[in-house]
Order: structure tokens, then C-alpha cells, then sequence
């Protein structure tokens, strides 16, 4: 069993961690507002007033935080993670930020004798609170062994994709395949009901066919019934799209249909809609058509 | 046991048209060319010399040809189908035509006595031949009824979605879809080998998680290979994404992620590709980049 420093207890941190405790380690929890680090005291782990308190004696530190300048500021500085962790300790980043700052954070947490690897996540809150996640690892060979099993513990599915960085770059093309991918069936839908068709028959039909995918089994339901409840919130979606368009950008990579639904979850979060879960790019294809979109939240 | 006419013994009508003979109907084909009229008659089927021999005493009608001319060539006139087939007969037209010439049909139909149905088929060639097509049906509720069970012949999941025209317009959703898939899978693609990560590791964990589908289980690893041998052609495609686009802008709805798709099938078809499978978009994300496709048929 390790000591394992956990930086971030938010939605997804916050269950992440209680498995780890769960399984024995020892979790020593940090983050901004402190209520958090009293569940996680309360359910077994322990806290901690400061990055560099949680970090000291940690063989492993996970931060689940929700953007690129988060983690540098964990990480960097006489205050962060790479200045206080123990001499071969291992940084793990499950946050989904941009693949060029996490390849330059393992280089910085190399020069400081910290081993660095990325492993963002896919599977929302309920993968969270189930242990179900996908894990998408970028790290040497190496590391990755050592680590496994404590991210086994969070996830189902924890493949190594390549060198520290990759793990990014391969979160970046799941958010441009998934909202692409509830971008195209908003369209079919409104299509649909245009054409006066039964729209629950069509989508049973279109699921079962070619067409079919996790986002038309998981997401049309709620879709057809005009429920945006988050879910995944367009903000976060949003996000993700600027690392998408950039990193593609960076390497010279032209992603059309990637670029053109970074505009339309722009324009959506642009109409209002950001704290709706991603399916209400929906609203944004009935505002387009001059339709009055159905429902809200 | 029904009389049935079947016209258009092609890759898809020859299998379907046999699975029907199989069944225990009275199944006369007619095609174009003779060969495949042949065959039907040797796996038990009667041949005729025209449509209008073909239809005389058919309870049933199916046509199954390229594109909507052919069906109104085959459906009007005074050599067609509505002219010569038993009154109160049903024409099932089973080939992926523009929804708005499927209603049309269905109308000039009811003034000759004929009852007229669009379903269209989704599982391509292999479903054909196993009978295990998805069938997406527009009619009137009693003759589908009717007719279901021959549609059970030829394909495992039989939906009414609506009245007729109704199956073209799902079947053109269905077509909008699957092209932005397969066009926002070649776009992950390209974006993580220019990273330089392991693509095969990535696809198992994106086709494990939301933003899973049947393309990435069906077409990924061919693409990834570099094989795109058809398959659905991207000229059939072509065709298509054609269909949608007009059929969207006819009733006022926006598909923006649709119209860019139709034209990066259409900018592939141009470079020459036209006979290749629709997973050869992957060609021409490659070439929009800069870099040199892999692979050829």
C-alpha cells in the first residue's frame, strides 16, 4: 500500500480518492476549500493545509484539478508539487489539460527528480463514483507498470497510449469525437422533427444501425425529452475544444468538422448555455433553424 | 404466401430478393441486365422481359435501384409499375431515395390504386446477404402491418418511423450521421499520429468510452490500416450526403456539421476516390494536412 497525496477532491477527485482509501492506501487529501478534506477525513484519509504538507511524504501524487494553468500552479513554484515531493516520487496529472503543458511539466518534474505522467479520465461523475472510468496514460513503460494498479483502482479501463503528453493529446480527440459526434445527432434530431417523424422510433432504429454510438444510446433519450441536466457541462466542453483546436493547430493537423464544432459549443455557451450538460447542442442546432428550442436544465 | 415482383437485383436486391424465394414466396424479378434475373431463377425465383410482366400479378412490388430517377422511371409511365399492377398491390421501394420524391410517389400511387411505401435499408451488403438489415419504414400503419412479415424476411429490425417518405427522411439522418463519424474518427486519427501515439491503443480506449460507436468497432482498424476497400462506396455516399442537405434546406433546418460533411465526401470523391469505401475520408484528412495518404483500395 502507498502514500498517496491527492490535490483536488472536487466532483470527480472527491470519489476518486474514497476508492483509494478504500483499498488501503493511505490518502492524504489538499484542496482549495477545505469542506472536502473533511469528507475524505471523515471516510478514512487524511488532510492537508498545503501542497507541500500533502506532497512530503507521498510516494505518488494524483491532482484532479480543471484546467492547464491549475495544474502549473500545483505543480510549479517553491510552493508546488516538483519543489516538496520526495526525490522519485511519482506525479500523476488526471486532470484534462493541454498534451504540450503536460509533455513540459514532465520535463520540469524530471529536472526535479519528480517522474511525471498524465493520465486524464472519460467517463463523467458516474464513472467516478463507480470506479469505471477510462484512464488514458501517458508515461514511460516504466512508470506506468508501478502505477497501474493504484489506477486500477479508480478505472476499468487503464491503457497506456504513449510517452507523457499522450495522454492529453488522446483526451483531446475523445472530446472532438464526442462533441462532434452529439453535434451530428442534434442535427439528425431536428431534421426529424421537421419531417413530422416519430423520433423515438427513428433514434431506435438509427442506434441500431451504423449510426449507432455511446452518445446516441446515452444521450438521445434525455435529448428527445429536452433534459440538459449536467452531465458535462458545455464550460468544461468548451474547454476542451480550445486544447483540441490548438494542439491540432501546433502539429499541423487540419480537423474541419473538429474546428466547426468548436464554434457551435462556443456559440451555445455564447447563448447562455454553459452550465447545461453538452447535449444541449441541441438548443443550439433549433436556434439555428429558427426553431424554439424545448426545454432548459 | 405472397406473389411479390422484385426489381433491381444488384449487391443489395439479389440476396434480399433470394431470402424471400428461401421464405416460400412467388418471387418474379426483374433487372436491367439479364444475368442476375438468371440467378434468381436457378435459387427458385421466375424471371420477366419487363416491369410491366414482372408486376402483373404481384400482391407486392419491392424495388430496390441506385437512386430516385430510377425509381420514378420504374414507378411512372405507361410501362411502369403504377400503370400495370394489381389494384390495391403495395410498391415497397427499398432504395435510398430524396424523402420528398418518396412522397411524391406514394401520392401518384394512391391515384392509380397502389399502395405505396418507402423503406430503405441500413447493414449494407453483408446485411443483405445474412438478412439481417435494419429497415426503417414510412407508410400507412395498416399496410405496414401487412407487409411486415416480408420485411422480416430480409431484416431483423423493422420500424415503422412515420408516414411514407418518413423512411427516406430517417435514412437520410441516418447517412448525415454516419459520414461525421467516420469523417470525426479520420480527424482523431490523423491528430494522434502526428503526436506520435500508439493509434491502436488510443482507438480500444475511445471505443471503450462515450465517445464509442459502431464505426470505430467496424471501420477503425481498416482505417488505421490503410484499407479501404468498399464496403459503401463514397460515390454512393456522395449521393447521399446530396440528399440530406436538400431535403434539411427544403424544411428550413440548419445541419452545419451535415453540409461540411457533405462537402469533404464530395473533396474526396473529386481527388478521385469515388470507388473507394466512405472510410477513405481519412484520405483526405490526410491530404487537407499535408501528408501522404496510406493505402489505396
Amino acid at each position: 500500500m502507498s502514500t498517496i497525496a491527492f490535490i483536488g477532491l472536487g466532483i470527480m477527485g472527491g470519489p476518486m480518492a474514497r476508492h483509494l482509501v478504500e483499498a488501503g492506501h493511505r490518502v492524504i487529501g489538499f484542496n482549495r476549500s477545505s469542506e472536502p478534506v473533511e469528507r475524505l477525513a471523515a471516510a478514512g484519509g487524511e488532510g492537508a493545509t498545503s501542497v507541500a504538507d500533502a506532497v512530503r511524504d507521498a510516494e505518488v501524487t494524483i491532482t484532479v484539478v480543471p484546467d492547464s494553468p491549475d495544474v502549473e500552479s500545483l505543480a510549479l513554484g517553491e510552493d508546488g508539487i516538483y519543489a516538496n515531493a520526495r526525490q522519485g516520487s511519482i506525479h500523476i496529472d488526471m486532470s484534462s489539460i493541454r498534451p504540450d503543458v503536460a509533455a513540459r511539466l514532465a520535463e520540469a518534474g524530471k529536472a526535479a527528480g519528480v517522474r511525471v505522467m498524465d493520465a486524464p479520465v472519460s467517463g463523467g461523475e458516474t464513472g467516478a463514483i463507480e470506479g469505471t472510468l477510462s484512464v488514458m496514460v501517458g508515461a514511460e513503460r516504466e512508470d506506468f507498470d508501478e502505477v497501474k494498479p493504484i489506477l486500477e483502482t479508480m478505472g476499468t479501463t487503464v491503457v497506456l497510449v504513449g510517452p507523457p503528453g499522450s495522454g492529453q493529446t488522446v483526451k483531446a480527440a475523445n472530446q472532438l469525437i464526442v462533441a462532434g459526434t452529439i453535434e451530428l445527432v442534434a442535427e439528425a434530431i431536428v431534421f426529424l422533427r421537421a419531417y413530422g417523424v416519430d423520433t423515438e422510433a427513428a433514434v431506435a432504429v438509427l442506434a441500431g444501425g451504423l449510426a449507432g454510438s455511446r452518445i446516441l444510446e446515452r444521450k438521445a433519450a434525455n435529448m428527445l425529452a429536452g433534459n440538459f441536466e449536467p452531465g458535462f457541462r458545455i464550460d468544461l466542453h468548451h474547454k476542451d475544444m480550445g486544447i483540441v483546436t490548438a494542439a491540432a493547430r501546433e502539429r499541423d493537423v487540419a480537423i474541419p468538422l473538429g474546428a466547426l464544432t468548436a464554434q457551435l459549443v462556443g456559440a451555445v455557451r455564447a447563448q447562455g448555455d454553459g452550465k447545461l450538460d453538452h447535449s444541449a447542442l441541441l438548443k443550439g442546432v433549433e436556434r439555428l433553424s429558427g426553431r424554439k428550442p424545448l426545454g432548459g436544465g
